[in-house]
């Protein structure tokens, strides 16, 4: 289902944390990306090692795209960059959670979210 | 990498919320689990449509476990439920947002969420 990289891609990612990770049979983890202050979850993206390198060093927001097998700073068609607070790996290196100022729309509906309009409904709330 | 359940598993979730899933090769969806007052992200599990149907429809949070291929009814082993406050769908319909009351430690190590220990060294921010 998800497009990977036709060639493994060269990465100057710190050995250290690539060690961390666990990535999927395509080599990506799913990245979280949260509002640093609100706590708004903004959407999730996937990134490879090289992703994640960018992401930590860049200080803007870098996933892999599945759909066009490219690297995607999120914000540079859109203008809504995403600039990189703090970045956690979860318990199992299978998870990264991204804190960003996210400026305008994070969902390329122009919701703020893409979660804004996904309620599901839930009958025992 | 994931275990799929070996048959598909039947479910009674609502065809109008099935439709609108995208699941990966496993039939699985990633859903973040957020504490639904302080906006703490806790951790990110995967659900089939079955593991939805229970979440939208018991009040407690149930996953996909893809290392153990069965379903989590999230605390039943330590305690620590998660109850389901609301759930929304992303834009493109492959990612879950669960809000949810977390009773004590989301992390199986013992940590309020998964990603406590996990700060990576963000070198611009």
């Amino acid at each position: 289902m998800s497009a990977s990289p036709a060639v493994p891609h060269t990465t100057d990612l710190d050995p250290a944390v690539a060690v961390r990770l666990k990535r999927d049979a395509n080599g990506l983890v799913p990245a979280i990306a949260q509002q640093y202050d609100t706590g708004e979850v903004l959407m999730m993206g996937w990134m490879d090692d090289e992703a994640l390198h960018r992401t930590l060093t860049t200080g803007r927001c870098t996933y892999w795209s599945r759909s066009r097998s490219e690297y995607w700073v999120k914000g540079d068609t859109s203008g809504h960059v995403q600039v990189v607070k703090s970045v956690a790996v979860d318990c199992d290196g299978d998870t990264l959670l991204v804190k960003v100022d996210q400026h305008g729309a994070a969902c390329h509906t122009g919701d703020r979210t893409c979660f804004d309009a996904g309620q599901l409904p839930v009958t025992t709330a």
